[in-house]
């Protein structure tokens, strides 16, 4: 154990990465719009392997187009310990959500050979593929297929809204890195830690900089297909409409008022909706929409999501409804001994942390469930995250960086 | 007067016409999206310069993209009758919406000529720009920029959801035909009659193959932009939250509550809804709606109309609204006089018709301020339109021809 590790975080280093960074895919209002397995995430990857490189770290990927940056440890047969997040954001993203996980594990394995140690263990910064599941849902997908929670082929034939597969996405990745090596999926771990911007106000509230995570947020997700019948808006007789974003429209205020606020810790939203043919003069024959459901009981969470179904049909009117389970994840609580490992390096470092829940899903999910797992976590700017607005101070990234360091050291020298 | 013009409508020309010119954007399911001003839309403008060059006719354009097809008349001092309506289609449209009015009319123009008359007034087969309005809204655009209640320059600046503007579609339309002469906006007309479908069930259901149309049903449209903002699907706190899916779906179910069912003659629809980010665990901070409200009787149209906005801002919650009117087109009577020029050819020919209301829009509406003008409905199945299952018989396309030409002609000799 060495308490020092920490020292060498470069706190400058570290915030202007997440300004180079955010170039790829900036937009107009200062937020990230880079989707998983676009020209923006291959050229934010070129940028990490030649950070990497530079360190002496090797890239690789696997079948399931996730990437990473290994440092070599001095036991060539112990298992590595894995740190990361995602750098794909949501469509009006920010600068901070998964990419501060990705860059705090470079910055923490640099700090680790600016020390001039070499671990026991190999260290892997990691960019898991596709963790927002904007373009293609659901999300957490590179982590799914490496934890045995989805299989390859599944995920691999998903499809995005222009028709195009994860298949066909990975292989352009693939050819844009002729010289990165593609290694077996699901590689043993000896453990994962994961830093991440709350996405929440609690810490700020609070005042602190680091959050040890105690677990995750159980979710449940949905998509509702309604068919009726397109017909003319000025024609067809209200009586004999089959008109499905009506339909849609009932079964949303109808979901909301069941569940949205029968206790203050669900988390109910609809983000998509698409409409067919979606014309002002047209009586929509389809609609599409997506359920999000969270909770941190289990009981509660399968109690409202079970309900879903049966409000769609209740709220159907003359149309069809079809409702399919997307994702089902339930509450998890992170080992107490990871927790604790966190927890200490923060005391070590003289840094106040406070306990809290992940209200968000995070690869750290299916890791869980591989290996023992942990998540650090930063204050953002008034909980305000998914928005181009998203906001983080170099200082609380560097404290967050550094308890990172410091845990990822210990972790690395068992 | 000629009673004998009729005869030489040529059914089966004007059946094949159809079918051919549902090539140009014919879809999958038998269908057809021929967008205003699209690729698609000049195929089908090319083989009606064909069609019409066979026959004598020259074409021309003018500023506003309206496309016209002209047998001069003997007169050359007296104003042209005009006869047509539109090629542009839904989305997800049919075979006939417009395109029979097109075809009708230069059927009857050259059944006029195979009875070998050259009538006293010069008669324009005419294809409006964008009487859908589903590429370009507000529709009926080119008939309005014609009878002077839009101006050139509003028109001009109108964008697609790709953000191509009606100016720029204009010049690339006249970019492919470079010899096909553009005349100025507005030019005198002596009488307008229009052909269409009926778009709903009356005639079908009472057993006649041609319809007086009386008038047209008057018509609001809205543009309802709702504005909350991004958030985390996971971390917002929903009494926190300014959700503008949520938002929109409250006002639609609360305007198709209030004004729906209040007596059968509503059509309110909401037919087109565009969520921004549109992401499934994004609480939506953009919401975008239209309305569309019909009614026979101005003063319940007046009253529904102006209930909209506050019905809006009631169930606005947390977001802000606002709400914009794009059309205000009051109910319309034809005059009796041209009413009785159809019903009178009908009888001629030894055909019952009836005399029906327009529940849909048409640019007949428009013309209708500047010249006399009359419409003649032939039936379609079970009322279905703006769907790709609209459907008509020859038979019944064939007697709504052969009434129009019976008109046309009697129109064009005074």
């Amino acid at each position: 154990m060495n308490p020092f590790v920490a020292g060498y975080v470069n706190r400058d280093r570290l915030w202007q990465r997440h300004l180079l960074l955010a170039r790829h895919g900036a937009t107009a209002s200062g937020g990230v719009n880079r989707q998983a397995l676009s020209a923006e995430e291959v050229a934010a990857r070129r940028e990490l392997i030649a950070w990497g490189g530079a360190a002496g770290l090797s890239a690789y990927t696997d079948a399931a187009g996730n990437f990473f940056l290994r440092l070599e440890g001095r036991d060539p047969e112990a298992a590595p310990l894995l740190s990361g997040s995602h750098i794909d954001s949501q469509p009006n993203g920010g600068k901070f959500d998964g990419v501060y996980g990705v860059l705090a594990a470079l910055e923490a394995v640099q700090a680790i050979l600016d020390g001039g140690h070499v671990p026991k263990r190999a260290i892997e910064v990691v960019a898991w593929m596709n963790e927002e599941g904007s373009r293609f849902a659901p999300g957490m997908m590179g982590s799914a297929a490496y934890a045995g929670a989805r299989t390859l082929a599944e995920i691999l034939s998903v499809r995005d809204s222009a028709d195009i597969s994860v298949a066909q996405s990975l292989a352009e990745m693939v050819n844009a890195f002729p010289n990165v090596p593609q290694r077996s999926l699901g590689r043993p771990i000896a453990a994962y830690v994961e830093a991440h911007i709350e996405q929440g106000p609690v810490l700020e509230k609070h005042g602190f900089s680091v959050g040890v995570v105690t677990g995750i947020h159980g979710k449940r997700t949905f998509r509702v297909t309604v068919t009726g019948e397109d017909a003319h808006a000025g024609t067809a007789i209200a009586s004999e409409r089959k008109d499905a974003l009506l339909a849609a429209t009932a079964m949303i205020q109808a979901l909301s008022a069941s569940m949205h606020y029968c206790d203050d810790m669900v988390k109910f939203t609809v983000g998509r909706l698409e409409i067919k043919p979606n014309a002002p003069s047209v009586v929509a024959g389809h609609a599409l929409f997506s359920i999000d459901l969270r909770h941190p009981i289990e009981a509660r969470l399968r109690e409202l999501g079970d309900r879903v179904a049966g409000l769609c049909r209740e709220n159907a009117g003359p149309c069809t409804v079809d409702v399919v389970e997307l994702v089902t994840a339930w509450p998890l609580e992170f080992p107490p001994a990871m927790q604790a490992e966190v927890r200490d390096a923060a005391k070590r470092l003289g840094l106040r942390s406070m306990d809290l829940p992940s209200a968000a899903g995070h690869d750290a999910r299916y890791l869980h469930g591989i290996c023992p797992s942990a998540m650090i976590f930063v204050p953002c700017k008034a909980g305000i995250s998914h928005n181009e607005a998203e906001s983080a101070t170099p200082e609380d990234l560097y404290d967050g960086a550094r308890v990172l360091a410091e845990t990822l050291f210990t972790l690395a020298e068992r």
